[in-house]
């Protein structure tokens, strides 16, 4: 896996552009629980995720936190990236969820990339518009959707991501990716244990009734 | 007012293509309450707002909307452009909330213009930073702003649209705005009239005490 691979338009790139990106990309490797992006307050350019798991989300001024998306290998993170583009008016946060290991491409060498040529200029809009996808179905998820479909759904996305049905996660934290408080998390769950969907225990959930979590949230 | 004024990054086109935005400008006067933009069905081109008002709003399956920003005189449109950009996986509607006068670039001129210019590519990403940055904003009223302080905030805001304090509007369209139901909107807003904010009629909501209703909102 080299760097053209992250971008569909690396041929289209001259051969000086090129050499820019390869001379002047960093390696880093975060470990799990690093804050990679905070805000306004960061820039440290685009992030391709070479292994690991990165969480977008959304940080209010009282601690309250809602996940936005999550970035997986071969993603590229544009928001790191959001010194060079002005008109970008919200702050995000970026953590790793796992051992991560990135590549960053700086902030002035992006920008230089985007003004010389339209092609990674479409592109970065490419990128920007997948992330505005997201959060919008996002935004349809929180107007229309019921939280014990939001529930069903987000517990059933870690089994796949974790490849277990035996979940290490706090209410607190299922809370902080669904923007809702703890108490109506643990509520829910007692509900959902109540119905035979998931056992749980101290730290840990566990999905006991997949089929049944799949009707609700399908629903 | 012309074109120009419309592109920051005008006199970075070439004046081939300056003349082919001008040669294909086609003039739209659209009447209070007409559809521009119905999700993935339409595809118009890029819409700049010569006079009147647009709202770019959600609706769900079952009907349901809410507002996601609002565009004014000299403001353009690019999600009414939106099958040019493959990424963009979502659809907004988007209506005439006043009489309006448009000026409309053909959806492949904006492709064309896209993909020969850098500057323009950059552009169209600005345009898309600024709406993004919308509908955050939108998203942390949603998530940690309780919902006198969203109706108390819109009430305001359209005071100021309309200038007036005699607002006419039904509680359905408030709740179609900030996407509640109606029974909702009414009963705060009888609750706003009980504490003197607001007096309610027939199809109608006056703002009577503009003082509290803004500490209401801004707290």
């Amino acid at each position: 896996m080299d760097i053209s691979s992250y971008f569909p338009i690396w041929d289209k790139l001259t051969p000086q552009q090129q050499r820019m990106v390869e001379d002047n990309l960093i390696r880093r490797q975060v470990s799990k629980g690093t804050v990679v992006h905070d805000g306004s307050a960061d820039c440290s350019g685009l992030m391709l995720v070479r292994s690991g798991q990165l969480r977008a989300y959304l940080l209010s001024d009282e601690g309250r936190e809602i996940t936005l998306y999550r970035l997986f290998d071969m993603d590229i993170c544009l928001f790191s990236a959001s010194c060079v583009m002005q008109s970008v008016q919200f702050d995000i946060m970026i953590e790793a969820e796992k051992d991560s290991e990135l590549w960053v491409i700086p902030p002035y060498i992006f920008q230089r990339l985007k003004n010389e040529s339209a092609v990674m200029a479409n592109y970065a809009n490419d990128l920007m518009a997948t992330r505005f996808s997201e959060v919008m179905w996002l935004m349809e998820q929180i107007m229309w959707k019921s939280f014990d479909k939001r529930l069903a759904s987000f517990l059933l996305e870690e089994a796949v991501l974790e490849e277990s049905n035996q979940l290490k996660i706090t209410h607190e934290t299922i809370g902080n990716h669904l923007g809702n408080p703890r108490e109506v998390v643990t509520r829910m769950l007692r509900y959902f244990q109540s119905e035979g969907m998931v056992n749980l225990s101290r730290g840990a959930v566990e999905i006991t009734d997949e089929k049944k979590l799949r009707t609700l949230a399908g629903a």
